[in-house]
């Protein structure tokens, strides 16, 4: 049951087949090998790789060679500020803070607020303050504060724009239409933005002359950024950027896509009050049959059952319970609203934790945020 | 005697046709009236107004109707910083601060290194040092330091990009093309770049929050930029930015083009030892015979004689002398060698003063450079 599907850095719409994405990408999926070495570092191997939410990277293998050769990896990730966090932003940069602690890496964290911006209906002020509303949430997700930097395009781009003119002068119209559709009525800031994207993958090395390699953590779509600032890094003497990626969270209202932040009521913010947060979660799209009878004799269908992926992927550690919470749906044994409250008791319980350090990173952000 | 010539920021070559160029770009020829309001307020008139070196312009009349109803106007102009600068760039710096010292107008200066950077071969910092390198020559053109802001793009691009990205947002790929010839293997940062020049004409009203309107005095070459600055402008609520235009004072070598920065002999700098400056005067093309026994029967062509214009558009004020040097030319009474002579006089003593100005303007220069 293949529909079609889009993906690209700013679009992800339909149910995504992630096989075939590694394979039109041309990325490869992550190893056993490779998961073994990350757990080794870092003693524990975390719930996204054993459950597959990473599954696929570019050249990850090389920077862990260059890694046991000696040779260090900063980490680049980052966010489009155009509202809230909610929790499936949340994910690639818990990963992050995970790799940071296991490989002692620099994080340098981009604020997109410049894209923002030109791509949508936001003010360019009011995209600047998600930055800051949002690097809170970056913080609170555990990088290491003394060991990142944060930086919103705006309010950075002295700095970004040397690194990015020399990228943007190596990259034609051509090869941005092609890796990124624009079309003659892109406007000419975004055709510009790959080069900004592009460019902290080079700051540890531009801007302190260190020789390392640069490991970026992020969903999928984001690939293509990084296909120009690999092209491109040669032809600067630059270490080609490596990545390694994740599927998306889907949206409460349906396994397909990714979770948007437009919608209200398909995602979970990381502000939203414990007490909103189990409402939508108690609205959540389940596998559950149409009357308790039917479900009772039929069971339901975790295959297409949102609560199930949410505790797949972020909620459920245990693979015992998770089993258990499969089998009794397609026994008919326990009904959705029961799933549901033992996910919304998960979802409350990391609110609340990450609450807390969102507000105790009010104190920090400041400080983690450069500016010109 | 048309031959086919190109005008593009970029480029200009063989015979430039300036009545052609006003009708194509759709700009007005400057007005005697027009003339008239600026001598009025000025005290005198310019030679490059008299002579026709200022020919043409864009809504100067509706600055000057809004001029007299009570709304000053800010000057911007700028400088591609890809080397040295000769006389023929000083053109218009010379005549911005005649209108700066007649209207007591800001001026804003912009100096393009990341377009240097984007379309040359010349180095990042290499360009931002032209840029400092060729500010002096601005200061000794005559502007005024006190109401004077002379910037590099990349030195003040966090704030310029602030501006930038207003009006990137607003202009389709389509109509940077159609402006500027851009095709598939331009680069994604040179078609950026016209938002980057078109921003200083909403500095006066974005940074300063002054109800201003913009002249911009350049050679005609520059008009496309001004193009995209006005479209844009009702759409951000900013009023149009209105130009000033030049011809170009011809290099050495020939009367066709506008003096080229690269072609060493065609070229006299700003940092020419007089003596140097002397000898490429005298290598100057004229209107001269083959033989002195020719020239005297049948007299010269001052029509394509270099030395004639430079003497025309910039070193001989006095209508009679310049009059008496074309009638003895026809008549064969004078050699090319005296012409020659005369005008390398007139340079020598130019280039002395503009040297010494330019030697006390190191003393003012990093005052009036902006930085972020």
């Amino acid at each position: 049951m293949q529909k079609k599907f889009i993906v690209n850095p700013w679009e992800v719409k339909g149910d995504v087949d992630y096989d075939k994405l590694v394979k039109e990408f041309g990325v490869q999926p992550l190893s056993e090998e490779l998961i073994k070495k990350i757990e080794r570092k870092a003693g524990e191997m975390h719930l996204y790789l054993r459950r597959g939410l990473f599954f696929s990277h570019r050249d990850f293998d090389v920077i862990m060679e260059d890694y046991e050769k000696g040779k260090e990896f900063v980490l680049y990730t980052g966010r489009g500020p155009s509202g809230k966090t909610h929790l499936g932003h949340l994910i690639p940069w818990i990963f992050t803070a995970y790799l940071q602690e296991a490989f002692g890496s620099k994080l340098y964290f981009q604020m997109t607020d410049d894209e923002k911006f030109l791509m949508r209906d936001v003010g360019l002020d009011e995209a600047v303050g998600y930055s800051h509303d949002n690097a809170l949430d970056v913080i609170a997700a555990g990088v290491d504060p003394r060991k990142t930097v944060i930086f919103s395009d705006v309010e950075y781009m002295k700095t970004i724009y040397r690194i990015a003119l020399q990228v943007a002068k190596r990259v034609t119209f051509s090869t941005a239409k092609a890796v990124f559709g624009f079309t003659n009525s892109s406007n000419i800031g975004i055709i510009f933005f790959p080069a900004v994207q592009a460019s902290p993958a080079f700051m540890a090395q531009m801007l302190e002359k260190r020789d390392v390699n640069c490991l970026i953590p992020c969903a999928i779509d984001q690939d293509p950024y990084w296909r120009i600032a690999r092209d491109i890094a040669p032809l600067i003497g630059m270490p080609k950027p490596a990545g390694i990626y994740s599927k998306f969270l889907p949206g409460l209202r349906g396994v397909g896509g990714k979770m948007s932040a437009s919608e209200e009521q398909t995602a979970v913010y990381t502000t939203d009050p414990p007490a909103l947060a189990r409402k939508k979660v108690m609205g959540a799209f389940t596998g559950g049959r149409a009357t308790v009878a039917e479900q009772k004799e039929r069971g339901g269908n975790p295959e297409v059952c949102v609560v199930h992926q949410w505790l797949y992927y972020m909620f459920e550690d245990d693979d015992k319970k998770l089993r258990k919470f499969w089998d009794e749906c397609k026994q008919g044994k326990i009904l959705c609203g029961e799933c549901k409250k033992y996910l919304a008791d998960r979802v409350c319980r990391f609110l609340e934790e990450h609450q807390k350090r969102r507000e105790k990173a009010k104190k920090e952000v400041e400080k983690v945020m450069i500016k010109d």
